[in-house]
């Protein structure tokens, strides 16, 4: 199914309300899984929507939360997210970043009691807006084993980066600290295909193809994929991210970072509150000024782009120009939806009677 | 040689001090450089010297800079070298954004016209002995090609990230943001071995396993390897340190930074002043009271530390642990130097009329 993004984003605040929400959290929460679904991060955004619901009914999910500063300084704040949508908190965190950026240069806010926080990009570009440089990332539900381990201790722990440029569009690197994505595995499952070695591992800790491996006690490995081609560096890089997501904020860490899948009990003996995100904001300014970093972030676009390449007909791709191109093409054309999707929504609206999705 | 980590202080104090490096300076920089040899990363400690030594005859190295901060905000800065020994302007600017910190929660500094600063773990550890996290970055000369280019624009950019820990040592994430590190590759090159698949491209942008694809116009590929393996993740990365390090303090940047080595000239058009670094300092105690961060930290590495391995005989290693380590055993049994290096130092001894080097 084809649907406009108008409909899809009144359809997914229609949902949000239902469970509850104030109608500026769900707008703010229909905005962030939009916007994934109109760059073409299809696996964040409204594919989850009932993923969302599903916590709320188990409680785990606060539809009303008090999300407030629990300790900070002039440059760093520690938010609780009281349980709350991470779609909702994260935006919060990096207000507050972004205020604290505008008084004294920068801001950073690592956050605790929180849930999936969609799109690292989405934060991360709010940033961008004014001028500055941000940075957005979470940890995750446990899938991927560090070096030499045969457990699953870490999430795919995301980081993103994001830098204004000026005739071109912003510089936004964006990345799971894993070898794949988990969504890659679920395509390769649907498709009958083995995936690459070097992203997964099964049971034992032995490297295999098989996508299914996950399922059976498998784990999805760092990037890097082996010790020598580096997955201590993706360890290291995703410990990073739990460390300032979760160590730093009093969220859970590593094994104990609770699933979003309903159906998966949070650990029993939990280390901290809910799931942690750390994001921050610097003014360009703060360094140089604004029209000298963006001609020079100009120049350095043009200069990749224009590269030398090994096959001629594929360019350089610069860090956030496809999610653009996506959102460029699915802003004027609609967003596709595959069937489950629009069965789960389907099933969402008649749940809680909202109008259904239609198609273009 | 086994020589003595005093030994060896002294005689680098002397060679800096012999090309006219204040006695502070020469103090710092062999510091810098003796800290590298003791943590067991040998080719970027004293094997290094004669490089410098060899830039600062061709006064591309200033050994008398006026290193000044030229741009700030209560917490960020930008700091001018002066072409100064990036051994001595990476602790200037770390300095800098540790007192930005200690008033308003962190500190931000962005570094142009400087040379390569040594180890990042060095500066990245300024800031953890006093609780705070530590962040250090540089760009460096090209050697690099990004996913689908047959060019070199980026250097091994590392990054590294430290923590405070309590009963453990601190965390210590310090990579290349390249597959693998060139030393690995000369490593190669000495015994005559080939390298695994995924490190290195020859000229025409084909993977090769030859480590000496490097010298005849080849690259080293970013962390992943290739794109099915996330090298798109490795350039962003590497993208994302040259912007921090260049971009935004007027540093040159991508295929414009200027070689380390004395024999290649840089290039004619430059876009900035020297290379670039980015440090960065955040109080542990503007997001909770130390204690518990720490007493976090020590759960989390203890965790780690203890899971379930695939090879019982080979545990997760927590990063910083081997580095600690090697300074452990270095610091009372000795640094041994490799013949190529020892020469050098004679050499450089004998030019200066500096006391030559005494092994253990």
């Amino acid at each position: 199914m084809l649907v406009s993004p108008n409909t899809l984003r009144v359809f997914t605040e229609n949902i949000f309300k239902a469970i509850g929400c104030s109608t500026e959290h769900a707008t703010l929460a229909a905005d962030v899984l939009l916007r994934s679904d109109l760059r073409g991060i299809d696996s964040h955004g409204v594919a989850r929507l009932s993923g969302y619901v599903r916590l709320w009914e188990k409680n785990r999910i606060n539809a009303t939360p008090n999300i407030q500063i629990v300790h900070e300084t002039p440059t760093t704040a520690t938010v609780d997210g009281d349980a709350g949508l991470g779609l909702v908190v994260a935006p919060f965190a990096m207000q507050v970043a972004i205020k604290k950026a505008e008084l004294y240069g920068s801001g950073w806010v690592s956050v605790r009691n929180s849930n999936h926080f969609g799109i690292a990009g989405y934060h991360a570009l709010m940033a961008v807006e004014k001028d500055m440089i941000g940075f957005a990332m979470t940890n995750a539900s446990p899938l991927v084993a560090p070096t030499f381990s045969s457990e699953r201790l870490l999430g795919t722990n995301p980081m993103c980066y994001a830098f204004p440029a000026g005739h071109y569009p912003p510089v936004v690197v964006d990345l799971a600290t894993s070898a794949a994505a988990n969504g890659k595995l679920e395509i390769a499952q649907r498709l009958g295909k083995q995936v690459p070695e070097g992203w997964i591992q099964d049971q034992h800790g032995q490297y295999t193809t098989d996508p299914h491996a996950l399922k059976t006690g498998g784990a999805l490995l760092p990037l890097g994929g082996d010790r020598d081609h580096g997955s201590h560096k993706g360890f290291g890089l995703s410990a990073t991210v739990d460390i300032l997501s979760a160590v730093l904020s009093g969220a859970n860490y590593g094994p104990w970072v609770p699933p979003f899948v309903a159906f998966l009990d949070p650990p029993a003996n939990p280390v901290g509150q809910g799931i942690g995100h750390f994001v921050g904001a610097m003014r360009v300014d703060g360094f140089r000024p604004v029209d000298e970093f963006k001609s020079h972030l100009d120049n350095w676009i043009a200069r990749f782009k224009t590269s030398a390449t090994v096959d001629p007909t594929q360019k350089v791709i610069i860090p956030g120009e496809p999610e653009l191109e996506a959102e460029q093409h699915r802003s004027t054309h609609g967003i596709p939806l595959v069937d489950a999707v629009v069965t789960d929504l389907h099933i969402l609206a008649e749940r809680f009677g909202v109008e259904p999705l239609q198609g273009l």
